[in-house]
């Protein structure tokens, strides 16, 4: 099963110009989203995680069954004013601006082996924000990973140290 | 385990007077969130169900998790514009106002059988326009199942005729 086909392209979303990855095939097939999911798991190699920690929203997706196949704990990070309970804060750089991100203080424990999964590793700003999140509550990274990468954003550029694994790469 | 015990009072979140019941603390523990998924898959009683609707975002985390137990596909319902493909809307009242949510034209078939999941069915008036969407494109709504219910606020009232399962009631 190659999972790219169950990847659309949707030219010109969110604005003009842009070739958008719809994962919305995938999530639709029961057997893909299985198939990728233990290629997300096996790139880990039995490596222990005791916490999987995803990216509002679409980092929800895979970061839960992630982590029930980890039988690890699950944790969102999301944008200001989601979470309920207190929180610590990351911002990063977008085109035009900055957006920031929160995560419960609670959340991580001190030497938690952390899974950082979101969908897209694009030009790698909102990972680098969770990774900052998580080594603030004294989290260890494991590995950083993605349903697909589009390495011609060369995201990895800002992830210089860490473990990186994508699925699919474009 | 008694799930009541994962899900935290906020008060005053996400604004005075309200008592949010937060779910991070049970998404934290992967025993809980497994004892979750077991009750909510359970109360299906067998069915036969081929898509699982989640709308966004935390109806993104069980839903997904719903989908593979139940090996069917997973279906996002979204806030507008954040769905690349082609798609329907419904709208909902709020307290001041109306809000829209959207799904893709082809993420259910004619004869699909659906389980419709969120977190909490307050006052129903998401749970009643994500059925709506699924009945516009012909599925046939088996059950509606939340995480917890907060009966205090009716939300059955609006939602006559289904199904309906909570895995925690306040």
């Amino acid at each position: 099963m190659k999972l790219e086909n169950y990847i659309r392209d949707i030219q010109g979303f969110p604005k003009e110009g842009i070739l958008f990855k719809d994962i919305t095939p995938l999530l639709n097939d029961a057997d893909a989203t299985k198939e990728c999911l233990k290629i997300l798991a096996e790139s880990l190699k039995g490596q222990k995680i005791n916490k999987v920690v995803g990216a509002e929203s679409r980092g929800f997706l895979f970061g839960m069954l992630l982590a029930q196949e980890l039988n690890a704990g699950f944790v969102p990070v999301r944008k200001p004013n989601k979470l309920p309970y207190e929180t610590i804060s990351a911002s990063y750089d977008l085109e035009y601006g900055t957006d920031t991100l929160e995560i419960h203080k609670d959340a991580i424990q001190k030497g938690d082996k952390v899974l950082i999964h979101d969908d897209v590793l694009a030009t790698g700003g909102t990972a680098k924000a969770v990774c900052e999140l998580v080594e603030k509550l004294g989290g260890e990274i494991v590995q950083l990973n993605f349903l697909m990468e589009l390495t011609f954003l060369n995201g990895r550029d800002k992830l210089n140290g860490y473990d990186i694994f994508a699925a699919v790469t474009y």
